[in-house]
Formats: C-alpha cells, structure tokens, sequence
C-alpha cells in the first residue's frame, strides 16, 4: 500500500474536475478515519467538511468519536440529524420505536432476531430474502445510509465539493454496503483496500487507538457488528479472498471459511445493477 | 432493436434475482413508459407497482399523464409527495417558493437564470460549477430525483421487488442525469438504447401518442426540457454520437453540432465514481 499515491489521487482529482473542497462523512470508524485523514491530508483540513449524522439507532458512542475524529483532523464539521426526514418518509413505521429499553437489551434483541430468521441472515439479506419481518428491516436500515448520501451531496454541491467515498474493497467483495448508500461517493480513495489493508494505512496514519480497537460496525442496527452479520472475521476473509485472487494455494485453510468467502463473494452480484450493456 | 430480448432480459433477472415483481416510477415521460411496458409485458401487470412522485416543481399534466399511464399499464400504483421529506432536509431553502407565480411565468424566469448565468449552463452543471445561486441550484434540483431512488428502494424492498431504472444510453452517454438518483436500480432495461431507439420502441409498444408527442423533460424545474438544457436535439445528438462510436464519417455533419455532441460527451465522466481501482 502507498499512501503518498493515495494522497495524490485525492488532490489529482479534486483538481482535474475543479472541486473547491471535499465532503466526508465521519462515522466514529476506522474507514471513515482513514479516507477523512487522507483526504485533509491532500487537501489541507481548511478544505474539508465532515457530516456526523447519528439516527435513533447509532451506538451511544458514535457521536462522541465523531467529533473526537474531526478534532484530530482539525476539520469544521456539522451535525445532521436524519431521524427528521426518515420520519416524514414513514420510515419509523418499520420497526417498533426502540428507545424506552436499555441499549444491551437493544442489541441483544437485534441479534436474537436477526439469527432466528434464517440459518443465514447475511446471505438472506444479500439476495434481499426473508420474512415480512426481515424484509421491513432491510428497507428499514438501508435508508439511513442512503439519506446520508443525499445529505453529503446536498452540502456538497452547494460548496463545489466532492464527496469521498469511504467503502473499502472488502466491503465491496463481499457485498456488505448498502447499495446507493455508502458505495456511492465522487471519489473514492480506499476502495481498493481491503480491511486489513485499512487498519495498516490507520497506524500509518496515526489514527487515534481508540477508533482502531472499536469493533467494525455499519452502525445501522443495535448489536450488529461488522463480523457479526459477515460470520467470518476480516482477517480471515481478506487472507483467503487474497489468496484466491492472487490464484495462490488454499488447501491449507479450513474448508469452512474457504466455503463461507466463496458463497459471500459469489453473492455479491446481487448488489449491482443489471444492464443488457452499459 | 429487439423488444423480445428486453423483456427476455426483465423477466431472467428477476428470476435469477429471486425478485418478486417489480417497482417503476412512472413520471409521465417517454423513458418511463417504455420502461414500466416492458417490465408489464414481461412480468404481468400484477406484478408491477408505479410510483407517482410529483414535487411542487412538476409539471401541471405530470400527475395526470402519469396516472394515465399507470391505467394503461394496468397497475397498481401509489402516489407519495416528496415535498414533505425535502422541506425536513432544508431544500427549499435553497430556492424561493414559486407557488405564488403562473407556471408560464416561473418557466420563463428558470430559463432566464438558466441562460444568463453562463455561455453555457449544461457544461457548467455537468462540471459542477457555477455561481452562487447556480451551484444552490444544483443541489435543489438534484436531490428530488435521489430521494424519488431512496422511495423506490423502500417499497420494493419490503416486497421484495427489484427497482426498474429508466434511464437511457443518450443520457448515460450525455450525463444528463442525475448521479445516484435517475441512474440508480436493480435492472436497467433500456439504458442500451439512444432516446431515438426510445422513441422507435414507444411506438412498436403502443405507448399513449401524447406521451409520445410531450418535449422530453427531466421536470425537475419548470421550463428546462432535456433539448433547451442540452442545447442539442435528441435526434442530432444520437445520429451523431452513433456516428462516432462506430467510427463512421462525420464530414457531412455541421461542425457546430459536431463539436456539442463531442463537448457533451467528453465530459460525461464528470457523473462518474473515481477509484484507485474496483
């Protein structure tokens, strides 16, 4: 990984399509972190606005390390609260209201339902299968990353921004992004970085040790953590995906996990459009 | 063109997909009708859902030229006001309110900021640039056609239905578009086709002659048709550009319009994700 080449990307384009400046919204994690840094890196932090946009559901923390992140990068930032809009477009209707308990008892509900529904929730979700229940909690999550795209463009394009891209390329393998969500951006700088790949660059980087020890998180549902819904940690599917990409030998690695990154990877189709040519 | 091997297309994918039908937005244009034709023709009527989205910019005959639409297809549909959502987010602040104004009026004033604000106003949007109020423009027009995407994906995917992009191959090749909004779905049935082939399929579909004989407009503010934003017919610009792509002679064209065609295209990327690599 060169991040020095990363940088120069950022600045290339941003001048190559005349963007005064970059949009990046900051989540409280590592991806976030990363593509932020890097791109006040190449830009200059007096050039760079960071959008925290917290919903009912984000993790009590997620706010704090937020504005922690955009401290570190010396960056002006807003706060924007999506919970408004997704109300008016009846989107709360979904799922029963969630603030009167306990935020363990939350996370331990999410998990209970999302691994009762099938005997494989992520694959469920990744072929847009399952009951109403799972359905209305499909439709349910993947607006707030969607809204929060609106948002980055709406502020974007009033500045002659660009709006970066923080998905990685892990993600994008194994199809765990929403699709016109957090895969949608002006330019995208650590797309092509698997997740092992992210953390390395966030040491390099020096990203505050308290975003890299976080476990990876979409942060859409209580509880549902990035390995969680993936059921193979990034570690092992990076390792493996590598070594199938690069056509290196994997009959060393156990049969379940080999199984487990084919199935995601071969899935992840599902997440893109579908033209006769394009 | 082979209107069979469309719908073979169509009704493939949502079967490989697992999809149980299918969500149109139907906006009362050309693109929209051929698109929502194929999709019934395809998949039966009873498996097709419209989405009616007009805001308070839209046409006064959108709705009802949508709605007939709808009849003629022989769908179920569900007219959602998008107005609400966009005033929650801050949108129309972004622009003053135009209700107070005759539509004759309000499109004459459009066309006027539209003209006078640059030697040429679709080359400065497709490049994000502009002035003040250009670029605050940019940014109301564009969000409704993304939050018409986010409605979209909120009714299929409790459904469990794919989304149907009308967006066609003059638009793609143009960039008149808007990113991660009109360009946006889960099957993309004639984004291979030029407007003329558009055209040419609306009339072996029997789609209504009125449809057939509107301006085509994004109807995103009053007074813009896709040929004033353009500054190009449809016609020319597909003759040309297929022209080109075939690698055919061009001497006979006019120069004038060779040059646009060749301005426009070049700077198509402007819509497009920038990446390391995917």
């Amino acid at each position: 990984m060169n991040i020095e080449q990363i940088k120069d990307f950022i600045k290339e384009n941003i001048k190559k399509y005349g963007y005064k400046g970059a949009v990046v919204g900051i989540s409280g994690g590592i991806d976030s972190a990363v593509g932020g840094k890097l791109t006040v890196d190449a830009l200059g932090s007096n050039k760079v606005l960071g959008l925290l946009m917290p919903d009912r559901d984000s993790a009590p923390t997620t706010l704090q390390d937020s504005k922690m992140m955009c401290n570190f990068l010396g960056i002006e930032y807003k706060v924007i609260k999506i919970t408004g809009a997704l109300r008016k477009m009846g989107v709360y209707k979904l799922q029963p209201p969630a603030e009167l308990f306990p935020r363990k008892f939350q996370e331990k509900y999410v998990r209970n339902i999302w691994s009762s529904e099938s005997d494989d929730p992520f694959l469920a979700d990744l072929q847009n299968t399952g009951s109403e229940r799972i359905l209305k909690g499909q439709a349910y999550y993947r607006i707030k990353h969607r809204i929060r795209m609106l948002y980055l463009y709406l502020e974007a394009e009033q500045r002659q921004y660009a709006v970066i891209g923080c998905a990685n390329k892990s993600e994008f393998l194994s199809g765990f992004y929403v699709k016109y969500g957090d895969d949608s951006s002006d330019i995208a700088p650590i797309s092509h970085l698997h997740k092992s790949e992210v953390y390395e660059a966030a040491r390099m980087l020096n990203i505050p040790q308290r975003i890299i020890d976080k476990p990876p998180s979409p942060d859409l549902m209580p509880g549902i953590t990035d390995e969680f819904a993936l059921g193979i940690k990034y570690m092992e599917f990076d390792r493996i995906v590598k070594k199938i990409e690069e056509g290196k030998d994997i009959s060393d690695e156990p049969d379940k996990l080999v199984k487990r990154v084919k199935l995601i990877r071969d899935n992840s189709h599902y997440r893109r459009i579908k033209s006769l040519q394009l």
